[in-house]
């Protein structure tokens, strides 16, 4: 991290109150794309899950619920034929991811559109991103301040076309404040920065992630805090640093499968330092 | 645990004797949800058979059928399209879970109605209670002394309206009292009450359970020690500190999934103290 | 053991040569039961494949076959429409396991009458033995010497009505005489006993084992021993005791699905005695 | 290793450097046999994964797909129901795996014809290799210099008719250079060659690998290598041999589903030594 972003966040993590309940730990969705394309969310979700969102609901088209229900136990699902049911699956929800695997398409667009109007914090990855590669106003339009975008360098380049000339940390400040969202730029330092001009560069970034899904799980694990209402700023600087971590306790041959089991460790390392 | 209530559950545990048979162990029901709502009776279903019950079976709706079927081994199955045949399919069952991801509705209502007139010692939980928020009493009418309702407070005050007032222990006992049967009031202290008065506080919670689907395994463990012929309150105490002790020993990010493969653990140091 | 039943089962345990490939080690059968009771045979077949047969192979009706299909990596599937159509696929089998959730009714008959034919060891369990519970004759008819039964008591006593008085040893000495096979009486102290006089009683049992499925996954172990051409008889007094072995080492809350994970631990521990 | 042939691929090792992203990584695919086939391929995918490909694309006939589609989550999948389809699917991969339960027919011949088309390493196994038991001129002809072909004695022979005559490394030698690519003669020492004449014998193999499926792992990690830019050569060797060390740390009871589990182990020790 750098001067300006010391790991503060620590002492920001949601851990339960002694009275805690499911409810009260904050509710996740994730968007899944259709049948064949389903395991990006199930990574997102289960690493929403791990990292301690109190209820986790895949919210999917309706040809993907006989794929993912056999494959979930604790986490919940409901199909969606239109954007009104995905609506009223989402309102009750406090985040949501969408982008992981759900087609770069109209159909993402219209759902990115609806679940904008229910109040949940949004984590747009991926797809999510990409849908609006030509159109970026309109999706900054829907984005409130503690909305996430989390591109890799392609991704950002398409939003933000010719803004990493000015460096990775300029380009990361200046397009958080161009989303009016927090902006997660991932790559071997990813850069963190919030439209209010906070900025965090993250420090323990390992190779081992550049593997297919591991940032599906990093969106389910953002999601997973600003679920439990951590500022989204904060909650993407210690999902990024704590996704890197287990990664780094893995070391060669991690797969992305991998890191929602090796969350628990993480945790329980920074919980014991909590006191 | 209170004074009055000192863990003599302990030497209640069924261990199987020598001789035992997976029959003599006792047979376990589980009714599921419907087919994208079937992960809460999988959960409950593992939890009972690693308890001890020797036999499980999930007895699920038609459609449900297909998503179950793959995702269990030791755990049978009977799809069911009738009162007439859901009866048939448990009558010779020793316990029953209902209400995990059943659904708050009338199929609900009825299943509980034939399940309770085969003798089998009934887990109610979750929609199995809320499906009878509005006729509390028709609910009582079925529950014999041995049955076991394992109501949250939020499911608590909708069958027994105001009666959290008086507090959670006395409301814990006057419910019993009202219900006839072993009333299970989940929270950071569960409260667990007979309708003899006898009346128990567990003291090992912890907020690490604060996630979706502990409910469930904790439903599954109590009908698994039931179907064992623990006495109900006897089993009940026993599983709710098993499944704390189980979370507790997980510590950060557990999730209901791993509850099931933590008892084990649980058990063989309760059989060792058991000598 | 008893003492005219050394463990001399060791010396025959079929360990693979250095240039042993997969189909020298052995094929396995073993047939399913219907699309909603295929979890027997997978537990059968995973301890087939587990104590060595280099190949194994899952019978099953149409209908079975996208339930299993995804739940197998190794272990491969072969549908079969029709009796034809299973002895096509059995005839290059070394052994097949018949009766785990197979049906007690006339196709079971049908199966088992047509697997005779191949030449295969076969393992004889569960619904195998009971759909012969009135002509059990008709069974014996079509065994060889090699092939094994192995009923727990009350499959027994169905087979063998009145045979039990004599006493377990003498009653399972008389079975295998009758049935001109190998025979397998399952209890506390397992019996087992050749046509041709031998008789070992198994002295590590345990009651941990009185779970539903381990009984699969025994009738599984001896096919995949029988399959490596192990004498029968040594076969199923292996197989028992290192199943027994499996669980012991598991202790309190052991479910069928732990037992083929376990035997890796049993066979280094044979296989470092061995030397 | 013989003299010839000194572990020098340790150096050839595709490290990710610390900037690295998922797409450089290299990108594998896998073609899946039909729906009740599909464990192979999705063996053959897990290994090519764990061994560092950063993208693993399963592609399968249409009817596999609700088959593999729970199974998965990092790995991702394209459904094609044509040979064009395939190229398509299959024209952005840096290597391509062909054979493990493929189907011994004119589709899998047919699909290989098109795979040569898209300049993917291509990694020829088990049924891809069989399809073109009568016209191996005709599988030569569409093989490129880094392509690999990886025959047990059994499928060498069908290729290569009394090649093995003349010693398994004078044949390896002979069939590299007239398949004009790079063949693993499978066995207990198996034996690699080059079409430019290099050749190698693995010296640490185990006859625990003598059991269903080792060899789709294999495929896979071969492939994965190669996906990675490794040469096809040392690709070959070191995949052979890691798949050896992972078997031989496993011991008696190995599947080969335990294989790619067991790789990082493997992959740390290399790293470690690599420094």
């Amino acid at each position: 991290m750098t001067v300006d972003a010391l790991p503060d966040w620590r002492a920001a993590l949601p851990w339960p109150a002694p009275d805690a309940h499911k409810h009260a730990r904050g509710r996740l969705g994730v968007v899944s794309g259709r049948a064949t394309q389903t395991g990006a969310a199930r990574l997102a979700a289960r690493g929403g899950l791990r990292i301690g969102a109190g209820l986790v609901r895949i919210l999917c088209p309706p040809d993907a619920a006989a794929v993912i229900a056999p494959t979930i136990e604790a986490i919940m699902l409901t199909p969606f034929g239109s954007i009104e049911a995905l609506f009223e699956a989402a309102e009750s929800l406090d985040a949501v991811v969408i982008g992981p695997a759900a087609g770069v398409n109209e159909p993402t667009q219209g759902n990115l559109r609806v679940l904008a109007e229910t109040g949940a914090v949004l984590v747009v990855d991926a797809d999510g991103l990409t849908a609006f590669e030509h159109r970026p106003a309109e999706l900054f339009e829907l984005l409130d301040r503690d909305d996430v975008l989390t591109p890799h360098t392609g991704e950002f380049e398409r939003l933000f076309p010719g803004l990493l000339e000015a460096g990775r940390e300029a380009a990361a400040r200046e397009a958080a404040a161009r989303a009016g969202a927090v902006v997660v730029l991932k790559g071997p330092e990813t850069v963190i920065a919030a439209p209010d001009g906070r900025l965090a560069v993250n420090d323990n970034g390992t190779p081992w992630l550049a593997t297919a899904g591991t940032g599906d799980v990093l969106a389910g694990m953002i999601g997973g805090l600003a679920a439990q209402r951590m500022d989204s700023f904060e909650a993407a600087r210690a999902a990024v640093w704590m996704h890197a971590e287990a990664a780094r306790a893995f070391g060669p041959g991690l797969i992305a499968e991998d890191l929602p089991g090796r969350l628990p460790a993480v945790l329980a390392s920074l919980y014991a330092a909590h006191g």
